[in-house]
């Protein structure tokens, strides 16, 4: 199993990871105090492996189980975890432990970035999504009331381990949510990862989707660390997503289903606009429903009032202008740029370049 | 004025940059969206000016004012700024400017670090300390219930703006306080800085007296950004200090006033270990006597029990050795490590090598 590299991360990739982790964790000096952060979904299958192999090391081991759900992912939760560390005596020198899905380790990056000006930081990621995009590149972040993920930092973990196993104990919807953000990495950059969602049981393919998509995530944010620039390309789908995901209060639309939404919908745009290869709506839209995810005509086209409106308060737009990723082919993104005024006519497929 | 630069960040010194700060924001794009962050002292004599210049380059400039005091060095003040820059739709585009001394730096450092990821940042520092220690090598931090910056993150501002003449509004106690630290930079590495000190009206010399402190910190800081080993040095009488403040709950003796005792005290020890210099001592406990600087020995050498506790739960004690910064003579100073068990007895003077 050779160690991939995403800044100054490493990652391993193997099937039974969580139960050597104790292997994998070559670089903390002992003694040492660890907090594991988990949620209480994933804590009962995981944790205690975790824990008893920590022990075996002789480190100090601490535990917070946090209660599923975007709402915990808060300031909140954040001081409850500052407690735990300072009541303890834990120092730059000690560790935490994410294991869960992307709000756990969203919240345990930014308590490590932030305590005591950051400290040790693990990552297990136990949900697709979580394995190949949330927790890979160094973001970090917790909600406010004024928004998502307003607060947070870049700080990549030390090590993130994944052990693409524990999958199966993954609901299927989940899965799909996580295989959406497989099947953008293959549209912007990776037509062979595609043709195996394609065309592959892919109970067969985990390693390999895994390891390419973070092997394409890895070359956008390496080159572009703190999100200037490049690394919107990996934004495809997401403008229209996050407006979906909002429109319905991060609620009943999962981020997979509206990330889906938002690739087909604007890549139908595009191609109607001649920006995009004909045929490759056909591709997108076949392969998200083999996995149960959403194209959403109906859902979008009934509702672009709000989206556009929703995507004109966008924090991505610079000097009126948003970039938006499209599709020039499978395989092969690019930034179309389109200032504010435009944006509702090309929402609403009624603008013509 | 030749610009410093210090890890990224630019750093201008000059009389009456205040009143041309408009210059010096060269590389803030308009339309911008400001939020200065003062406290109720500054802000009277410098927000008002710098709003206006801001406003003469169209920025819309908006102002949160906290209170003076540590009390407010609190993650309640910065959730109160997030709540501002949410409120007003600003982005990591937009900039906060802190006017004002350590707390606002620190805090308005933590918030430009952690709203959307990182905003661009600028700091006019109003006191010497500010302008020579706090404000320069990216460390920020908020207080929490169990320990004095015990949250914050490592970011540099962009454009560090120091005006020496608004150190003629600041009064003498604090202007003592900051002096402290320039004896710390003189006593490390730097003679002639310390020669300055000692013989000459430093009213005349604030220009010099900043730029070199300055530039030791850099030397330093640069080498050791996240304060992983070298950049100790800069906490020579720290140790103590920070103990003697914290003995007084952060009230009675300044910052500046614990970091004198402790300089001193830690050399007294030293040379009578024959690890420093005959005469250093003297030199030191002139130098801060000529500032209306403590030296200590009385409020030292009656608390020794409790300072000792105090250190001896130092979050700097790593793997039980702590580090402590001596020095060899004037101008040079080295680590010195001794495990916890002998802290006590060293602390005391009882301690032979």
């Amino acid at each position: 199993m050779v160690p991939i590299s995403v800044n100054s991360s490493k990652i391993l990739i193997g099937d039974g990871l969580i139960d050597n982790i104790r292997l994998a964790i070559t670089d903390l000096t002992c003694p040492c105090n660890v907090l594991i952060v988990s949620d209480s979904n994933v804590s009962k299958f995981y944790v205690g492996k975790v824990k008893s192999q920590l022990d075996k090391l002789n480190f100090e081991v601490y535990i917070y189980v946090l209660s599923p759900g975007e709402q915990y992912k808060s300031l909140n939760t954040i001081e409850k975890i500052y407690a735990i560390l300072s009541q303890n005596f834990m120092s730059r020198c000690d560790a935490i432990v994410a294991i869960g899905g992307g709000i756990v380790t969203d919240v345990a990056g930014f308590a490590a970035a932030t305590y005591n000006r950051g400290m040790k930081l693990i990552f297990v990621p136990t949900s697709l999504l979580a394995m190949i995009d949330a927790s890979i590149g160094g973001k970090n972040g917790v909600n406010s009331e004024y928004g998502k993920n307003l607060i947070g930092t870049f700080y990549n973990p030390k090590l993130i381990l994944i052990d693409p196993e524990v999958l199966k104990t993954l609901p299927q919807n989940e899965l799909h949510c996580g295989i959406a953000e497989a099947i953008k990495y293959g549209c912007i950059k990776d037509e062979k990862l595609l043709d195996i969602l394609e065309n592959s049981d892919i109970g067969n393919y985990l390693n390999e989707i895994i390891y390419r998509s973070i092997m394409i995530k890895k070359e956008f944010v390496e080159k572009d660390e703190f999100d200037l620039g490049y690394r919107m390309h990996l934004n495809f789908g997401h403008t229209i997503g996050h407006a979906i995901e909002r429109l319905y209060n991060y609620e009943k639309i999962s981020h997979g289903q509206a990330v889906s939404i938002g690739m087909n919908i604007i890549t139908k745009i595009s191609e109607m606009m001649n920006l995009t290869q004909k045929g490759t709506l056909d591709r997108l839209s076949l392969v998200c429903k083999k996995y149960s995810l959403l194209t959403g005509d109906d859902l979008f086209f009934s509702n672009t009032d709000k989206i556009s409106e929703i995507i004109l308060h966008d924090k991505k737009i610079l000097d009126n202008y948003l970039n938006l990723v499209l599709l020039k082919k499978i395989g092969e993104s690019f930034i179309y740029k389109i200032s504010s005024e435009n944006i509702v006519d090309f929402i609403k497929g009624e603008y013509l370049i």
